[in-house]
This record gives C-alpha cells, structure tokens and sequence, in this order.
C-alpha cells in the first residue's frame, strides 16, 4: 500500500492529510501525519483569547484531535519530530520525544508544513522562565499556567513586538489586569500599516491605559535572585517585568528541508509552484513554510497565516493524490481587534508600494460607520493606495471600531479582480442606515481617489 | 446663460444638480430644481429610524437643505410641481403648490427625478385618515404625528405589506410599543429571498413578539364615526388598527415623461442608456423613475434605492453639463436590520435565475459569525445561487445576526467580476477569531457548492 507521510501536524499538514483522505479510501493509501508537539489542529490564533480568559477550555481551540483524525483514517503520531528526510531512499527518520527512540519511515509522498518558529533575538537571558513565546498552542498554556502563579492584579508584564500578536496579548494580559508595557522597535505599532494608520492604533492602544514605548530597542533581560525574568532593558530604561511575551514574528521553519537538498526560495520560505509541489519529486509542502505567489507584488512572500495555511494543504492534499488543483496566491490581508478597535489591510501599504516599484497615489477618508444619524455611528478611517498610471486599487487599510475591519474583504476582492478604484465607486453595495452611509467608506475612499468627491 | 432644470429635488435630481454645478460655474449656467414637497436631499431610507424613535430630529435625515443648495449656485424651488414638459418648445410648466399659479420655464437641459409613487391598491376606504404611506420625508412627518396623539402603549398597528420597508416599519412601532400586525399577501415576508431565507426572517419578526400574517390579502379597511381607520379586512379576519402603514412598494413615478412622449422602458421605468440618457435629447434621468442595466440579468430592471439614484445622478448632471460618465449597472444588493437580525441580499434569488432561464444550483450553510470559540458567535445562514455550467456565483443571501449583513458586499463584488464559486473559495479574506471562522461564511457556501467542504 502507498504511503502519505506528512511532516506537522497543525493547519497545512492536516488540511492536507485530510483533503488526501477524502480522495483516497484507507484501503488505498496510508496517511501518517508526525507532529512534535502536545496538539494537532488547534486555531493558534485563538491563543490571545485563552490567555485573556475569553476562551476558558483550551480544547475549544482544537479544532480537530488526534482521535478524531485517527478515526477519520489518519494516523497521528504525537510528539514525534522528523529530524532527517532523505528523498533519495524515500524515507524520513522520526524521533520519539518522550523515549528518545529513533526510526525509519518510509515514504511514497511526503507532505512539509513545519510552520514557522518565532524570532527569539540572542539576547541576554532570552531563556529566562517567565519570558514566552506565544506559536504554539503549548505556549499559550505554559504562559497561561504562569499567569496563573503570578497575583495578575499587581504584576506587570512587558510584550516585546507590537504587531498583530504582540498586541492581541498585550490586550489579552490587560484584560487579566496586569500592568502591561510594550516595547515596539518600529515608529508605530503593526509595521504592515502605514505609520499615519499606526498612530491610530497607537492611539487605541495608549487609551487602553497600556503603555507603549516606539523607537525602543530591547537590549537584554534581567532575571531575580530566582533565575526568574525581573525587568527589561532597552537602552536607559529598564522596565520591570513579572512577565514577558514575544510578539516578534516568526520565519518559516525550512531547516529540515534545507537539510535534505528541497529548494529554499529567496524568501526564506520552501519555495513551490502554484501546486504546492517543492523542488523534489513526491514531495508538496504547505502553511507557514512555504512561499507563495503574491498577486499584486508579483513575486514570492512569506505570510504565515491560518488561512493560507488551509488553502494550500488542500492543494498539496490535493495534488499528492493525484489530483489537479492550484493555489490562486495571496494578497496580504490582515484583520485583527484590539478592544473596540478595529485595524485591516490588505495588498500593497505605501512602503511596499514603493519597493514594489509602482508609481502611487494614496487618499484617506474619515466616514461614519453608519448613516451620520444612526445611533452608535463612530469614525472609519480608509487608506488606499492607487497605482496612478492605470487607476488600479494597490492596497488598502481600515482602522474604526465595530463593523470596520471586515470591509477590507470588499477592497480584497477589489484588488484580486484588479479593480479600478472608479469601478470600485460604481460597486452596488449594500445600503441601510444601521450598516453604512450611502456610500460605503470603501467607496468614500474609492470616490476620493477619483475625485469624485 | 443656459439653463439646466431638474425635476425632483431628492437623491437623484439634487445629486445630479450638485455634479453639474461642480463642471459648471455659475456664471456659464443657470441651475433650478422644482420639488413639490416640503424636503429636499433627505435620507427615505431614514424614515424608519424616526418614526422608531432612534433619530429624533427630523433635521439629521436632511443631508443638504434648499438653503445650502442654494448658497452652492443651485436654485431649490420647493413646493413647486412641474406638471409638463414640452420638449420640442424645450419648455417646462411649473405649477406653485400655495399659490396654484402655473408658469413657464425655458430649459437647454433638463434632468428627470421624479421618483416613485407607493402602492395604493383601491381599496374601500384607503384613504382614511390614520393610513399611512412611508414614502417621503412628509409621510414619515405625518406619521410621527399621528402617533404623538395616540397612546402608543395601548395602540394597535397594522403594517400591510412584509418588504424591507414594512418589517423595518413594523419594528419602529413595536419599538415604540405599539401593538403590531403585519400582512403579507406572499408566503413569507421579503419576497426578494427565496421562501426558505424569508422563513428565517419570519421566525425573527415573530419573535419580536410581532403578529406576522403571511398568505393574507387585505380587502379593506374600516373606519369609526370619526371618518378615521378603526379596523384592516383580511378575508374573514379583521384586525383592529389605531394606525396603519402602507409598504406595498412603489412605481417608478413616469406620467410626466410619458405625457411629454418621452420612452418608458418595458419596466414601467424611463428607458436610459448607460449614459442616463433618455430618448428624448437634452433630457436625461436619474433616480427611483428610471430603468437600468441589470449585469446578471442582462435586461432592464427598475429598483428604488438611494445609491443608485446617488450614482445615476452623478452620472446625469455630469453628461448634461459636456461630460463622459456612465452608469454601470446594478446587481439587486440590499440590506436591512430588523432587531438584531441582519438580512442581505444581491444578485438572483431562485425565482429570479428561474425566469432568467438559468440553469442554477443552490447551496446553503450555516456557519458561525465568528470563531466558534470565541465569545458572541452566532449562527448565519449564506445561501447561494450558482450557474451550473460556469460555476459563476449568480445570486446570495444572508440571515444572520451582528457582523451578517455586509458581507454581502464581498460577494456582490465577486458577482460584478463574474467570479466562479472556486474562485470565491481562493480569496484573500481577513481572518481574526472576534470576525469570523477560519473560513469566511461567504466561503464556507462557496465550499460547500464546490464540493471542497
């Protein structure tokens, strides 16, 4: 009988084991998915919510078990690393983390999505407890567990990042009432915004009560007389911590395939072709390690992202059963909520407008969310950027407060279909004085880049 | 100096003037807009919220008042009905509504938007007094009186008529708590849903606490000693009523183009090419009164709605002043809220791709609004109406609660740029716990009909 190995056991890999499934009966073709972790299946962006206490059963995040995918035809070996692939003799060799014990597997088609591992700069006690990353869903317990050690009415806590993780936990520990600093080397928070949308978000955050230091650096990490981390020092100051989170990002965990001789694009990411296939024969990869298509840049990019994550494991599931199917790409669109506030993007922000090489124009409106008089109507700010020589909508950013992020979608669609912003003006959207003014604020936009208004 | 006349000060006719004056200074031309009633620029869709009690000033729905118009170089006749055009004397009569003198107006163009007239069946007694239509910001004056001098804790209300319309109408007076009947001569109420989405907004209306009749023909009305309304005939039924309101829907409001001999398109609407040009030279039109493209269907359809009247009358004041604009058609979208109920819908229902000779499937699912973790996630139903030999998305629509409706927009998007459901299934939507699961609603229908899902 064949076998489907599949390296990683969370969103691209069992996306992919799973839509390999559906193609091919139990009796056909085994499915073995390893994954070195405690969980399988699990929404990492839910993280912020457990920590924050939204969400009180971290099995609320696991979308599917290793039971369930058992039951459905897939094996799933738990706290097993692949350490080795060799494509010349179709094997990997798997690692037992709890025995230490070795093995050979073979293989027919291999699947990587080995996610990506968040980055821990080198610096001075960076390993201290009570410093915490926040990839995986193991993580989010260990910093909940330490949260629940600490008396979370007077401890303070520090988050080093202040992108869309870093301030989802940021928020997350304001909510179980510490006292929360964040430390944000960029001018602004969220680094894939505009600065002039940043500061909005700066705003929201700083009305929060939170404390937020841009243009700082962290240096090192002072621990106590327990080894525990005490404060953070960046530059002259030093900012006392009972605990830390990294919200620095992540980079595409490739070591494994590097390691076996699998293409690494310039990226960073495995590099694959629209049907997810890698370098090597037999072998698809998926999810956070991979680079993929960006349709308005034109070239490759690294996103690591739930739902791309998901896209490309039913194509790499897909095409690994012999089937047919192609990933359309990406275009950088991002939602996330910080209290009441909203933030979106999506395509090209100014910066990566101008390295992209496009000649640009941008314009920025400040709409209601709703009709003018409707109660509850709040400001939306719309930014976006047009390509001047053919009118064509670039990118876009949202920052407002309840119904804003989700109009990104609209201007999402806009830019997949190449859409000029005068087409977007002509758009027959959806009109009621809870929902909108008479305009939309994406066509409020749309009409000020045209001049029509 | 040349003359541009405008028939109609709402929406459209104000619209248009506004876009002519800003091509045109007003020493080149001469800008006048006869209104017969008593509001000029006012938001219709508003009425609803002010007979409810959420807006309390009548002012806030007027978005620009005769006064303003004026100090913009456009000349605001208020009370003032044009009773006939003469096209070949390129003339107009215009008849002054206190004084009852008639006069003559000399036009080089002349923009049509006279908009529609509600639904008045001749029924025995309709015109008693307490009956009400919603159609203007007059009617909903005169409505709001009338139920200043009722005890709206004891009054009944029947509402005849279940469109967007009547149900948000009927929701104002229960908010306001009357006692309220509301009959539907169809299956269910919202006639532009298929029946099994209109059940849904059934079952909400009804939980209301909202006496919804559907499958009933009103016969007549009956009044007591005082000449006012007293009771609703339904058949062998007799709902007593304190106040009714009429949301029947209207007409496109054509007599006087036709009189002029003018060309009234086989909707019942002025027959307009993209240009919003009528058949007449010189003369365009915009607004409730007009036919325009339908993209899905491909022939002309009339709909009142304030966008498009708003964008028709970009489109018309800015051709009748030299310019080059056109109008690009509509898709059917629309929204409304009732309690906390979100309802949307654009593009074909069933009936309509049904008599549009397609042939469709349909898919409907039931997702969550937000991650199913995360706190507020609530059921939403997305519907969706497909072609089957291009897998084109060809109609949907949505029943949900908060964060439902205008997700509509991303698929009327979709519907413009002629996407396929496997298209739908690939874009880069925003993707955050507090918005939505991993896979949008509208992608999670797009799934299913493609049978990923």
């Amino acid at each position: 009988m064949e076998r489907l190995l599949v390296v990683g056991g969370d969103a691209g890999g069992m996306t992919a084991a799973s839509h390999a499934r559906r193609r091919v009966g139990v009796d056909e073709l085994e499915i073995v998915a390893f994954e070195r972790g405690d969980f399988s299946s699990y929404s990492a962006c839910g993280i912020p919510y457990f920590v924050g206490g939204e969400v009180t059963d971290i099995d609320d995040l696991i979308a599917r078990s290793p039971e369930e995918h058992r039951r459905n035809g897939i094996d799933v070996q738990m706290r097993t690393e692949v350490i080795a692939i060799d494509l010349g003799a179709r094997t990997i060799t798997v690692r037992d983390l709890d025995s230490s014990v070795d093995r050979i597997e073979p293989f027919d088609k291999l699947v990587i999505a080995t996610g990506s591992s968040p980055t821990r700069p080198p610096l001075p006690r960076i390993d201290a407890p009570g410093i915490h990353g926040v990839q995986t869903l193991g993580d989010g317990v260990a910093l909940s567990d330490d949260l629940a050690r600490l008396d979370t009415s007077s401890a303070r806590a520090v988050v080093v990042g202040a992108g869309y993780v870093g301030l989802e936990l940021a928020e997350a520990l304001h909510r179980r009432g510490l006292k929360v600093t964040v430390i944000e080397s960029g001018e602004q928070p969220m680094a894939t915004l505009d600065p002039d949308m940043g500061t909005l978000v700066a705003g929201a955050i700083r009305e929060l009560g939170i404390d937020l230091r841009t243009r700082t650096e962290v240096d090192a990490f002072e621990t106590g007389a327990d080894g525990r981390i005490s404060a953070v020092v960046a530059g002259t100051s030093t900012f006392a911590a009972d605990v830390v989170v990294l919200g620095l990002g992540s980079t595409p965990e490739v070591a494994l395939a590097r390691a076996a001789g699998i293409e690494i694009g310039p990226t960073g990411g495995i590099a694959t072709d629209p049907h997810m296939a890698t370098s090597a024969e037999r072998v698809w990869a998926a999810g956070d390690c991979v680079q993929c298509h960006h349709r308005v840049l034109g070239r490759p990019v690294t996103i690591a992202l739930g739902t791309h994550a998901n896209k490309q494991g039913i194509v790499a599931g897909e095409n690994a059963t012999g089937g047919d199917r192609t990933f359309a790409g990406v275009i950088g669109t991002a939602v996330t909520k910080i209290c009441e506030y909203e933030v979106a993007r999506t395509g090209l922000n100014e910066a990566e407008a101008r390295k992209g090489g496009f000649d640009f124009s941008t314009s920025t409106v400040e709409p209601t969310s709703r009709a003018g008089y409707y109660p509850g109507a709040e400001k939306i700010t719309v930014k976006i950027v047009v390509e001047r020589t053919t009118n064509r909508l670039l990118g876009a950013q949202i920052v407002g407060k309840e119904g804003a992020a989700k109009r990104i979608d609209v201007l999402a669609t806009a830019i997949w279909n190449d859409m000029t912003v005068d087409e977007i003006t002509q758009l027959d959207l959806g009109y009621a004085p809870p929902f909108s003014p008479l305009w939309d604020p994406v066509q409020v936009a749309a009409r000020k880049s045209t001049h029509q208004a």
